[in-house]
């Protein structure tokens, strides 16, 4: 049952350090108050240091990374793992460009992430591009479907054992993994595809979740996947004729202001392998 | 008959690299997700040329401009002339500051801009300040009204004729010239001003239509007006008491999200002059 | 009565250039279209003093602050001051890194602001670390509460008096002064905290305020603290079954949009001390 990990992030307001996009930041930050979490966002060099430093975790989303920025997620990363902190990789665009490509596999190779969060071609990408990869078998579908669970599934397994984190793949069937585990996620609906930014929302959610949840973070960030596609449902059946995807968008955040842990429980819908 | 060009961007969903600021990028992606296109941001001079390879038009607006992002605005740009891509500007605030009016200006002498869209008091600035367009009469009225309408029309024309590019000049009146033929558009509502970005929108969703219409460029651009416009009106028709802007907003981009070709069609107002 | 201080700003239009943090800057560009205003956006070191010139007032908040932007706050800071502009401070942070409560305090020790608008925290970081506020007691309680309320007021109308600034704190009760006088403001509700960037909105809707009210510069203040509560008020009592903090974010710029004098003059709930 996960809802209790959705209960913990209310009650401990994990405050989370985002270094991540323009594009989306609004909606990261308010999905964050939704969920129960504190957002801060920083990307500046000189300041992302301290602002780590009074946080429990940090988010780093590439959607419009700049050279300034690029050392920021560098600084910050180094400065979170000192003290412990729950760290998120949120590789958007690796392998559309050589510079996310390079900088979304010299932060993993740099940095002990926590979590790294990404779709199918992105998690693809990173497990070639990585040297600490070697020997993971990424020749997968290049969408996880029934048809490929069972290799995609194996191939999230083994990049988790191989890399040391916990690998979640998002798509029409979500996979989230530690490397034993396996949770096979089938929440959510294809319409949020048509929002832009409900992958970096479920990031900067997800933080909030496993920094909340110390001791269980694989059941956290499955929890962040189950909370996030249960909320498209939700939002779904709340929009009206004439409703299009910036109410969705807004529905789906709201559906997450007002969840609670039985509701999660109960709409929950993963298998473990 | 536009409704076919909104189709095509349904069918063909192209994706469009946007250099755009930073005010109104969440709208400027998801109306790009609306209207069936693709959305790719980035700004990084050493990033944009592989960014702008993948996809089929690119939207430079240089509405929050810094020296790092006119440098990606370049080298963008002289990647997509070379792949044959539509090449967009939006010159936000062009005339209210030298670098904004420069910046346009350089941008405009260097690049074959398919289109160039703004107000009019924008594309006078650029008129005037560029030297493809000498012999250019700039001097109509500073609103496009039905009083100031054959001379607008004259000096569209013109500036289409010799910059090379399609125009677009948006206001209360809509004219879209490729230097021999004016579509002059009566959709849209005064009240779409009392929402920031709408403009920055249009741009986003016109690259996409001509991206998806490349033998259409004209009928694909003006077909993208009449649709903004035509979602004002739809938009405003769902308003209730109490809603104001923030509302309007969302309700504008749910109309494009449910648009068809058909309803383009019955909707759209417009004379070929 | 404060009414009037809004119908000021839908009379006269101030435009008001914004140097704000990208996670909230869409907000306070609807919002200040919303109260009447009208908004530009400019952190470019190069652009802004163009861009203030031709505003009535400059609003800067430090939310995600760069090396560039902070040159881009120092630049427009001063050529505001030349022209005699209302200039406003939001010291997003201060207090939480180094950077920021240093960037906050140079400004503030090199630009005579006109407002300075924070939460308690932020506000007596810049009470204690500036030079100019010598002597001001900065031991109030971290929250203004009705028992802290006495030596909250003393406070805020202290550093107002030493910093010859309006001090406008802002929280469960808002207090706004300009030494001699304290607005003290019980308008708004807790779940206002739930939504990310309502400070924000705030200190870019007051700067149009008192840029439209040259002459009641400390009442205008208030009014803004009182119109975003009352928004608050009006857009909860609009709220569905299922709505949470995304709707809860655009009723309240809806409601601000809606408002008028008597509208303000009616909830406004305040008393002067």
């Amino acid at each position: 049952m996960l809802g209790i990990y959705l209960e913990n992030v209310r009650k401990t307001v994990p405050l989370v350090h985002n270094i991540t996009n323009y594009v989306t930041v609004n909606d990261v930050a308010n999905i964050l108050l939704a969920c129960g979490g504190s957002p801060i966002m920083s990307d500046e060099p000189e300041d992302v240091e301290d602002i780590t430093a009074i946080c429990g975790g940090l988010n780093i989303n590439i959607g419009t990374l700049n050279q300034h920025s690029i050392q920021g997620m560098h600084r910050a990363g180094k400065k979170a793992v000192e003290l412990g902190h729950v760290l998120l990789l949120d590789p958007v665009g690796a392998g559309a460009s050589a510079l996310r490509t390079n900088t979304a596999v010299a932060l993993m190779n740099e940095l002990p992430f926590t979590v790294i969060r990404g779709n199918i071609s992105e998690i693809k990408t990173l497990a070639l591009g990585s040297g600490t990869t070697k020997g993971v078998d990424a020749d997968v579908a290049d969408a996880v479907t029934d048809d490929s669970l069972d290799s995609a599934v194996a191939f999230v397994k083994n990049f988790a054992a191989k890399s040391g984190a916990i690998i979640a793949v998002t798509g029409a069937i979500d996979l989230v993994s530690d490397g034993k585990t396996c949770y096979v996620i089938r929440n959510g609906r294809p319409e949020m595809g048509k929002i832009t930014g409900t992958g970096c929302q479920l990031s900067g959610m997800m933080t909030a979740f496993v920094t909340a949840n110390p001791d269980h973070k694989l059941e956290a960030a499955a929890a962040a996947v189950c909370a996030m596609g249960l909320a498209g449902e939700i939002g779904w059946s709340r929009m009206a004729e004439g409703d299009g995807n910036s109410t969705y968008r807004s529905r789906i955040i709201d559906a997450i202001y007002n969840m609670d842990g039985q509701t999660l429980d109960g709409g929950a819908n993963y298998e473990v392998r």
